[in-house]
């Protein structure tokens, strides 16, 4: 058996921040295996956490092993893999800027898990009620509109239908999964939002309906949203 | 009067996340200017947040000018700065190694600012200090030792004084940032959190000791710890 070209590591019941590299791979076609949801593959995926791959171990999942490289970090992932799959143009220059978006989606998953886990991700969310509900209507008001108000403006400067102009990348699948989790969570919320962001909606329509992310998203490959992962459906923070 | 080199935007009054790139820029001795503290500088820094600046404006500061370049996104700075200013190895893999670690750090300034930022950002601190005793437990007592932790078993990992192995390079500054703000924010949590960071330490101080950082630190252009900024003593928060 030959080792595949990509191997993701990720919790293998959770969307989470894994997500946002399987699309890229999806979309992208790429031969990758999703290590955790193979058989033996959680074995797999905690002795690597624990430092057997040699060298320094991920401080947490996802992470992707290519060949000799075994790499870190959500975005960081894929910075390395996106020129290698075809999913960000050329040039230092685009590169940087993706990347720039990339973080500051990334951002606004953080302060989306926080508004379920304010005091802490040790504790769970039951023990962080009250606190959640705070958190959560302050970013369901400003955060949200603020973050996803900038995707909107960078569509605009990109002078094209997607983040960086007329050509999809990989920060238009995160674009697509992280307002997906975003109205996954906050129906009402989100319902308020969506007037003021026709251009990012336009593109995650888009994306939706690209000919290999479309068929990821109807395949079981797709674990389904759920109150595990970091856009969770709880109705108590979705009043406002 | 020719531009500089580098032009770095940020808030004037704090180290914040603009103090990672300044001590990238003063350690390498780059030729730059700390444009919000020049005279009119905020109103410049201003203006390019608002899209004066033409293509998308940054979502925040700290950014960065350099030739045609504007880049956003403190990680990111980092690393398209770093290759110019001899701060990082040659090689992808190295680079991406190196920025894995950044972005690990990036994420535990996030978590030192949410211990007095629980309920978000777009509220004052003293609006929030049930919750911040709460949270700034949690991140003293599990948080910190785990981030701090990973950076001691990278150090090892790399076989050399530094993160990277032998020679310093930029995560190894914002590794002595981080170190020097917990322990501003939290005198008594960090004296008990020591002892299992030897290494890191270490690396701290050397990272002090180099020529240039040394002049920097004992400059007018080190901005004191605050409490305006991303690690701020609050007593009552570092209590456990």
């Amino acid at each position: 058996m030959t080792t595949p070209r990509y191997e993701l590591f990720y919790w293998p019941t959770i969307q989470g921040r894994g997500e946002f590299v399987r699309l890229a791979l999806e979309d992208a076609g790429a031969p990758y295996v999703d290590v955790a949801r193979e058989p033996g593959g959680m074995k797999r995926m905690m002795a690597l956490l624990k430092g057997g791959g040699g060298g320094l171990a991920p401080f947490a999942p996802p992470f992707l092993r290519t060949g000799k490289l075994l790499v870190a970090q959500t975005a960081n992932v894929l910075a390395v893999v996106a020129p290698r799959i075809g999913l960000v143009p050329r040039g230092d220059a685009a590169r940087a800027h993706a990347h720039q978006i990339q973080l500051t989606i990334m951002d606004l998953v953080v302060e989306a898990h926080d508004s379920h886990h304010p005091i802490g991700p040790q504790l769970y969310y039951e023990d962080q009620k009250p606190e959640s509900k705070k958190r959560a209507a302050g970013f369901v008001a400003e955060r949200v509109p603020k973050y996803l108000g900038w995707l909107e403006r960078a569509i605009a400067a990109g002078g094209g239908a997607y983040l960086l102009g007329r050509r999809a990348s990989y920060v238009d699948l995160s674009a697509f999964q992280v307002l997906a989790g975003l109205e996954y969570a906050f129906p009402r919320g989100m319902k308020r939002a969506a007037r003021s962001i026709p251009r990012l909606r336009e593109l995650a329509a888009r994306v939706a309906e690209r000919p290999r992310t479309a068929a990821y998203l109807a395949s079981p490959r797709r674990i389904a949203f759920n109150e595990d992962g970091i856009f969770r459906r709880y109705p108590e923070l979705d009043e406002g």
